[in-house]
């Protein structure tokens, strides 16, 4: 059993502040700070260039990839750390299409994260071969796959509704199609249990700062099947996804397994956090997590409904089809969430009108929930939002 | 005037170490350990998701891209922070072969840093347009740019024996063919002047690890010279490139100037390690530095040919046409380097016999460099490479 309760211990929340921001920035694991500070003082300070060996961090990246493994049902050796999620999905998204020479269509959703679709698009321009991004709209994603289609690229729980895609159940249309797939993880790593191997996916990215708690900037992951990964050609060809990098050849050939998709040094600083942060993680049961979770969004939905009528539900109301957060449509959303925020209660808002709350087990409890429902309802009767400060827009929302 | 005695006490260097390997990783700013620290309690600790706004990391690739510009002679809004030198050398070729449509080949030497060739190798492929990468010795460098060259992509300091390329005259001879150019200036920021805006240079990356003091996996930074900004397409499209990334548009849009450069979340942590490197910079009269440094560097080669006749020096002899770094070759180079690290003085070794010391006058001096030779002297006297100790090779060298 995952005692949840202490593992709130584990993170540093400020006084008074709710913290329903997970899903875009998780908090500082305690540990985090003295383990950063050791890699920074004890590690670089004190081992100079000798770190890469002495400390290990030339092979944290495939180290920590499996400890991400075990969270994403990813097999041993399929998962490696390194860069950000835009540059892991490009890596996969230009490897399946490779092996897909005949088909010319990537298929994703309204509903994925635009970098996703922006690396698609850069990536077509670069390709030059007439390839095409499609988009439609979730729901009619089965209906979409056909013989053109060389990548279905999703990510599996969408960033603004919660709404979360058949993984299992896509990933088979996709094959009988003889299509690849690529999931974006963001939102689900950490977040619900993930099978990847059981899915038979055969790519996947995600990033490691919302619920895995790694810290700003915390680098990305990318998963390549086994069985696919003999045949990756990495268009990132990097010197440290070279079968030898310390021989400096002037050839590339891609290292064993994964790691032919490390591309350049990996920052050790915020492999640091990471590590921190997939400690606290060691222990837990995904499947206790996901209840947990469950139990949380929909205390939420029920509290908010029930005080806020002038809020739309636009996450799944079943629980099933959502992933860890929950959001509302508010015409006055934005200046709704500085209000909430100027109250400990910390939300975030997506344009153009979602106030989105994210639900990590770890840190948010029953009290947390019921008390963020009060101040959200607060706000709402009292038209706090009303309030010219809240209205304000800052560069990052 | 540069007090470069002042400055080596800014930086830790553990006790009994010479380190003559800044310019694989720089040591660590004594200042860099408080401000990692800050920026991960106080920052991501107490401003959470807010941290992007209130602690201004958002705006942090910018500003430090311009701080690091004042080093290389770039133009203000015209270089960059993130990523890996890597995957900005990528960008950047990726960018200035689109604007040569016409040509196919990619002019290199011998002595680039694999990882450029790497990466220039899997765009030709991602590309599949006939592009060809031509490597030739350095001194042919100049005789084979013709009308067939789309891109001169050189690195400024050859990484194994410092010799230095003439980058005005290259840059002027290649935009005489037509062509453009991309410099890597790893082993020329901080660590000689470098003038971009004065060389007329199309393009330039490095990286912020070495000579600049940053921390082990710092981030990189790209040039793009202003000219070219509003027609480059980058080809790494991520969502923080875009013109206004928090819009959630689901087309890319280019943002302005050499912003586009970036790609995904930057990393806050090794961002603050940068920043506290860069503090150190500030006050520093690059003329001044470059004559310190060839005033060692003369003063190493001097007393190592003195005390060490089985060494032959493979860097050029006249200080104008190296680097900040002399190397050596010696067939026992790999167990020389292991016996001089056990007795203190930390240099490097590269395949198959390169003997490398890097010489950093923010932290190395006189006394350095006379006992560093003094103890490279033992070590050749004595045989003190022919210990089965100094022979075992570790992953990283």
């Amino acid at each position: 059993m995952t005692d949840f309760a202490a593992k709130r211990g584990l993170f540093h929340i400020p006084d008074g502040v709710i913290y329903l921001d997970g899903n875009s920035l998780g908090p500082m694991p305690v540990e985090a700070a003295g383990r950063v500070a050791r890699t920074v003082r004890d590690e670089w300070g004190e081992m100079l260039i000798g770190g890469w060996n002495r400390a290990g961090w030339m092979a944290q990246p495939a180290r920590l990839g499996d400890r991400i493994g075990r969270l994403i049902g990813a097999e041993p050796g399929s998962v490696v750390i390194g860069d950000t999620l835009s540059i892991k999905v490009y890596q996969a998204l230009a490897s399946a299409l490779e092996m897909r020479p005949d088909r010319r269509v990537i298929l994703s959703d309204t509903g994925n994260f635009p970098t996703d679709l922006y690396m698609a698009e850069g990536l077509i321009a670069t390709l030059g071969q007439g390839h095409e991004l499609v988009t439609v709209a979730p729901e009619d994603v089965a209906a979409r796959i056909g013989p053109d289609v060389a990548v279905l690229m999703l990510t599996e729980v969408d960033y603004r509704t919660g709404r979360r895609h058949d993984m299992a159940a896509l990933t088979r249309a996709a094959h009988d199609a003889g299509a690849l797939t690529l999931w974006d993880l963001a939102h689900s790593a950490g977040a619900l249990p993930v099978d990847l191997a059981g899915a038979g996916a055969d790519f996947a990215a995600g990033c490691t700062y919302k619920y895995l708690n790694a810290g700003p900037g915390a680098p990305a992951f990318v998963y390549v099947a086994p069985r696919h990964q003999d045949a990756v050609r990495p268009a990132l060809s990097g010197w440290l996804g070279h079968a030898a990098p310390f021989d400096f050849d002037p050839a590339y050939r891609p290292g064993a397994g994964v790691e032919r998709m490390r591309v350049g040094t990996p920052p050790v600083l915020q492999m640091a956090a990471l590590e921190a942060a997939l400690d606290i993680w060691e222990d837990v049961d995904m499947a206790a997590l996901r209840a947990r979770s469950v139990e949380l969004t929909e205390l939420f939905i029920a509290q908010v409904e029930a005080r806020c009528p002038n809020l739309t539900l636009t996450s799944p109301r079943d629980p099933d089809q959502r992933g860890s957060q929950v959001s509302f449509r508010f015409p006055e959303g934005y200046a709704a969430i500085q209000a909430l925020i100027a109250r400990g209660v910390i939300g975030d808002f997506r344009a153009p009108d979602i106030m989105r709350f994210g639900f990590a087990p770890l840190y948010v409890g029953e009290y947390d929930v019921r008390r963020a429902a009060e101040i959200l309802g607060q706000v709402m009767e009292d038209r706090l939002w009303d309030d010219p400060a809240c209205r304000t827009r800052a560069a990052v929302t």
